[in-house]
């Protein structure tokens, strides 16, 4: 992307509303536009990491047979009042609107019911089991408060996941396939270290649901975390759990995390609320086992932003960067050769944000630090007198001299 | 994919209360769910359809400088009283709904105050001109009535792209250049020969405002095609229209057609409106000119189904067809021949839809037809005999019996 093009640009102010950091900093550097609180829009800076996110978890769903699909912002209510979530005692982030002849609408918060409502046109007999699918949809929650920025939006993207099984067991394997799907995800968003399987309080089925939880401070949750064993208790089950794991409360750390998945055993109950049932083998009527799998792709976003930001702006991992390189530019004998190596760079699938705006060096590198790119690459007149070009990674900000060769090399 | 795999099947029959074909035959050949009247999930199949025709927009729209980025569902009410268009007299298809605080949010069945409110905080200077963003958005209509299946919902997929310019001459030329851009969509959506680019009743600042129409009897609107220049007149305009163009009546052929586009220059009204100005090189304050322009992604899907389906079903041109091939394996001895195809084709980078399921072939030729993929593959025992495969286009219907070498070659 040559920056020119880019309509977006950094601003040194966020709107004074906007309380969270996060937020902030990516309205300053032009990835996200606030439309209101908790709801925002993504730029073509902000889409790219979107995209980035979307594209690991597509790849880790589909390599445990997920089928993609997607669902309906659109909810009728009679699926909903199946398990009593219609209700706005039940359910209290609810948007609700109407059809013009006066029929309640819901605007989906989650999508359990409408998949099960769904699934009974497909699911008759034993061979139609077990299924496995997912959506990445925009959901519309009705907090009360949004003051967290994309971490707890009213608009959102999520990825949700849904299985369903003949058996108790055949659900548990999955699951399990799940949990390190979803630790894959975590590794290749650049997280993998701090993020926790974390036991929270259970549902219908089981004792403990899962989290997968992130160390960050700008978290909503209290962890305790066992570093040795690579799992986390959530403060709210903490009695319970160590009793269950067998293990003291001195050794688990105390830290602020951020909750960026969970997962869910609704065991039978769901489908049998919803009069979901298969034909088996034997010709008996059986209840289907229910899992349900979510990641909030832009509430993970917005961790990673608070996570690994620093004074000078955003730090994205390298996987989800909405660009490998940020190319700075700076004489006008140089213009020829930046030129050529940004064609070069791109045309070997190496993803460059080109600054080729006519401004001082300064607010480049400037730019370059609030946006967060992971490499900064300057070609200057004065380097090229020295055939060098300046290679920068943005986490550490130690700069290099190299040659042409080098630079490829490095980024290669 | 393995059809064993996959959660839908074919139906005998569309919900009783389905009038419109495209739905009837997208519902039972497993692509679209009807969640209720003009609200539909699009299945791991029919998601494939709209990715394809996402991809191929994608493509074009970048292609002409297109900048991708995405806005919001919940919309503030403020930037669409700035036009009137907030009124539910002015505009008689809007969702609303409520913040918990009562503050009223509207869903979004159109962008362009949207864009504009937010441009208002990037768009001061010429420098800053043009601008050309685009969306593939989920909006939301309140329909009256809606009987068309995908080809009007109260939910669909829409791309939206809004283009902001410092002068007419500057919006006219990216003006002429998307009619181009839509042009090959169509061309390579399979139904460029029999779409017209169409005048029709003008807006604020032109005579006609353009749509791109489709030959289609399940159309809603009269079209007067003139084959040999390549466009037509919508019935509203005819009058207007001949006398502007110097055609007369007797060379234009009557037609039944459906609206897959649209394209509208809206000048300087609507910036004005809205109070978006920039700052020109003299210093000047100026206004904007504003284009925009939309293809119904879903719509043309349903399009498309309603024009090539025969009495067997779904007839899918090649380029956004879910799959290239659709796979009969029938028999014992060819399955490991047919595994080994399926396998060599999907490394090829050649989308296969495998029947592998355990029914007669009867049934896999009639889901495979109703299905509607380009190419049938029968994989047999009896054929490879002599070793031979049959391969069906689903247009023709004509069987050939092909050597592996012949058949590789055909479908590379």
């Amino acid at each position: 992307m040559r920056l020119s093009q880019n309509f977006t640009h950094t601003l040194r102010e966020a709107p004074a509303d906007e309380v969270s950091r996060n937020a902030q900093l990516l309205i300053r550097a032009g990835f996200v536009y606030k439309v209101m609180a908790g709801v925002y829009a993504y730029t073509p800076l902000g889409l790219r990491v979107v995209e980035n996110l979307k594209q690991i978890v597509r790849e880790e769903m589909n390599a445990i047979g997920g089928q993609e699909l997607i669902m309906t912002n659109l909810q009728a209510k009679e699926p909903w009042e199946e398990t009593t979530r219609w209700s706005d005692e039940v359910v209290d982030i609810w948007f609700k609107t109407k059809l013009q002849d006066g029929t309640d609408l819901g605007l989906a918060w989650s999508h359990e019911e409408a998949i099960l409502a769904m699934m009974r046109q497909y699911v008759q007999s034993y061979k139609d089991l077990p299924i496995k699918v997912y959506q990445f949809q925009t959901k519309l929650r009705n907090e009360l408060r949004a003051k967290a920025g994309i971490m707890r939006g009213r608009e959102f993207l999520m990825k949700d996941m849904y299985s369903l099984h003949s058996s108790a067991e055949d659900l548990d394997a999955f699951y399990n396939q799940s949990i390190e799907a979803y630790k894959r995800c975590y590794e290749r968003f650049g997280i993998g270290d701090e993020t926790f399987v974390t036991f929270a309080s259970g549902g219908a089925f089981t004792k403990f649901s899962h989290e997968f939880q992130t160390i960050c401070d700008a978290g909503e949750d209290i962890l305790y975390v066992h570093r040795g064993k690579n799992i986390a208790v959530n403060e709210e089950v903490l009695d319970e759990a160590v009793k269950e794991l067998g293990i003291s409360k001195d050794e688990l750390e105390k830290v602020k995390s951020a909750e960026v998945g969970n997962i869910f055993n609704f065991g039978t109950e769901k489908c049998d609320q919803m009069n979901l049932r298969f034909t088996d083998k034997d010709g008996t009527e059986k209840s289907i086992y229910l899992g349900s799998y979510g990641i909030g792709i832009t509430r993970v976003m917005g961790v990673i932003v608070e996570k690994f930001a620093d004074d000078k702006g955003i730090v994205w991992p390298e996987h989800i960067a909405p660009a490998k390189v940020y190319m700075v530019q700076i004489g006008q004998e140089s213009k020829a050769v930046a030129d050529a190596l940004y064609d070069e760079l791109m045309g070997k699938g190496i993803e460059v944000i080109y600054d080729d705006r006519d401004e001082r060096p300064g607010a480049k590198f400037a730019d370059s630090e609030l946006m967060g790119i992971p490499y900064r690459i300057t070609v200057s007149d004065r380097l090229l007198g020295d055939e060098k070009f300046e290679l920068t990674p943005r986490s550490t900000g130690l700069a290099e001299l190299l040659t042409r060769e080098e630079l490829l090399a490095k980024l290669g």
